[in-house]
């Protein structure tokens, strides 16, 4: 109570005024899925039931909950059980990489309605960049219809989270400071939420394992960085640069110079670059992570042993985390996990050998479930769980 | 509310029933001090007022609440205004340590009413111990008074968090899956928690800098470990064994064999009883980490060089670990720590020169506030967050 969490503020366009307090605890416990009458609601809130009355026709009025199928089944009378509706709303989700987008329309329990993917440098800089997803995000909602509750965008660099803003992104010219949450949410006429596009892959994987407490998902691409969830929710750090463990030092070769002017960085021996790198230096021509993925896929024996070899690596720096974060779940995905087994192998070739056994005897590490559409399904629950926070669903009375 | 944490399950003796819910929330509103009427409770909470004056009334009568001091001196007639009563019960807490024991009683703010340190080995095994415990306990609770409302305990070695039993404790022969919270329980007749030392020392210095929202305290000791603040709460991990950073690797010498029975630890290197033996192998005798910590004050150089060195390497790891985590405070408390700027100026050096600028931009790097006593504390501090948790406070009717 005491501590709200700012967590819809990116982008809000105004404060909500004159609200129904607590119609988010009544919606928090109808989003499970199971209907409840007047009644239930009345105990399981502790409210009184005139209270319970006036947010659940709050509710109803602004289409959040519905009544209940046997409730309408039985003809006539008002309805006696209420559900939560999916439908309520839609989401506007977006996974911005460094070359590619995907972009998707979404319910309210992150079932994609329609999806498109493009090729997009990033590097175009922000106006150019985020036209071209208002124009391709309005196509989308035109198809699905629907309300539109709130716009949730991943990016390739590191994110400010009070003010959704790029913070120095290294691959991103142009969009430093950038004020990515007004500039969209002007155009889309809804709150937008930004954070970097490990982040939101990570709250996408751990959708689809909802049961976990403790995850680190790993993003093996051109790049390395992680998305952390502790107890379920995401951790992002004092400054939001939680996870970035492309650049924690695993050798002393002062000759293995990093893109951050830093040497001896992870990225620089395991990132897609740098084993595109080592192949054309072998005499194996690869320009990026795919051309290397394509390579193993092709059964090349230098690129197979690369790969693999990047995997240690990166298990290397996760044997350390695992003793220090000891989490039951470590996903891979990214480009290079692509890859397949070999990366896998790699990673817990060496976390089963060095992290302590407390640590490792229940601990699953597996491939992404979600590929490519982790990143706007996590987008989405992002915003789905601003949205629908108890604390942020203030309905304005009489609208 | 549908996920409700099983945080006093740990020694409970019986489960409430009869209980009137929700007190807890009006509860958590007034532990902050002020002194609030029964109209504005009625409006922080959204209840009835008839369902907080019912719950005011089972506050008052377990003492829980006291009228505010200007309500009783309107004279006669009924306190309109309720304060929290940090006086309502008294908490027991001991922080064993591998030689040493200190054990308090505090009050419902973590206050210490009154304490004692003993040397306690911790491999007389658990029986012998924790009698000693409870003598001890009873010995000052009888002096305080007050009503015990739960008992805190740290022990030196990994706790499963869900039974509050030791798994494997290296240091602690016999004391493997002892039922510890169960033991105590029935001699001391309230629920008792169990936490490693480091997990509850984490949790006392949160308390100094409760302001905080990500920190990790590191002890150099004998061992060492740290215990992580995450959005101000514990992250303990998937088996309780979060923090356990004295195994991870920092040299690939095979020579450097740990107790735990790998190679190229961090504790091999950096704790206490390598320094002790690195300096007598250099003809400097010294039995363990208060001999080095003496010779450092006595201003031996080798002493002193070997220290630093062991704070580079301790911060060699916790480099990785601001990538990765992003905490806001590192705090460096435990034997060793008491050789001062020595340690701490190790640890700095290495983290700013290796971690991410944007982590370490706003980093604080400091020495433990509350140095012997940040185990009771925490401890203390332990129990409190279970009592006093709004879901925790079920009051029985007509007690």
């Amino acid at each position: 109570m005491r501590r709200k969490e700012a967590r819809l503020t990116q982008g809000m366009l105004s404060e909500p005024t004159g609200s129904v307090t607590g119609a988010g605890a009544l919606l928090s416990i109808l989003r499970d899925g199971q209907a409840r009458t007047r009644a239930e609601l009345v105990q399981l809130t502790g409210l009184a039931r005139s209270t319970v009355s006036q947010r659940l026709d709050a509710l109803l009025s602004h289409q959040w909950i519905v009544p209940a199928t046997d409730a309408i089944s039985s003809g006539g009378r008002p309805a006696t059980a209420f559900a939560f509706n999916q439908g309520a709303r839609v989401v506007a989700a977006a996974d911005l990489g460094a070359t590619h987008a995907r972009v998707a329309v979404t319910d309210l329990a992150s079932n994609v309605l329609l999806e498109r993917t493009a090729d997009l440098p990033i590097d175009r800089g922000p106006e150019a960049t985020l036209a071209w997803l208002v124009e391709t995000l309005q196509g989308l909602l035109d198809e699905t219809g629907g309300q539109l509750c709130g716009v949730g965008v991943g990016l390739p660099g590191p994110v400010e989270h009070s003010t959704g803003r790029p913070v120095n992104p290294p691959i991103m010219p142009g969009w430093d400071g950038f004020p990515v949450p007004e500039w969209l949410g002007q155009r889309l006429g809804a709150p937008v939420l930004v954070d970097n596009d490990v982040n939101i892959m990570a709250l996408g994987e751990h959708w689809a394992r909802s049961e976990v407490e403790h995850l680190v998902f790993v993003k093996i691409g051109t790049g390395i960085g992680c998305g952390i969830i502790s107890e379920r929710r995401l951790h992002r750090g004092a400054q939001g640069a939680a996870g970035d463990i492309g650049h924690i030092r695993v050798t002393s070769d002062r000759e293995v110079v990093c893109r951050c002017g830093n040497t001896g960085c992870l990225e620089a021996v395991a990132g897609g670059a740098s084993i595109a790198g080592q192949l054309t230096a072998a005499g194996v021509p690869a320009a990026n992570s795919r051309d290397v993925v394509g390579l193993v896929r092709a059964g090349n024996t230098q690129a197979v042993q690369l790969i693999r070899q990047a995997g240690r690596e990166v298990g290397d720096v996760l044997a350390s985390i695992v003793n220090f974060f000891n989490p039951s779940v470590i996903v891979i995905g990214g480009d290079i996990a692509e890859a397949g087994e070999h990366v896998l192998a790699g990673v817990r070739e060496v976390i089963y050998s060095r992290s302590l056994p407390l640590a490792t005897q229940h601990l699953s590490i597996r491939a992404t479930e979600l590929g490519d559409r982790a990143g706007v399904i996590g987008a989405a629950v992002m915003v789905i769980e601003a949205v629908l926070a108890p604390e942020a669903v203030d309905l304005t009375v009489n609208s």
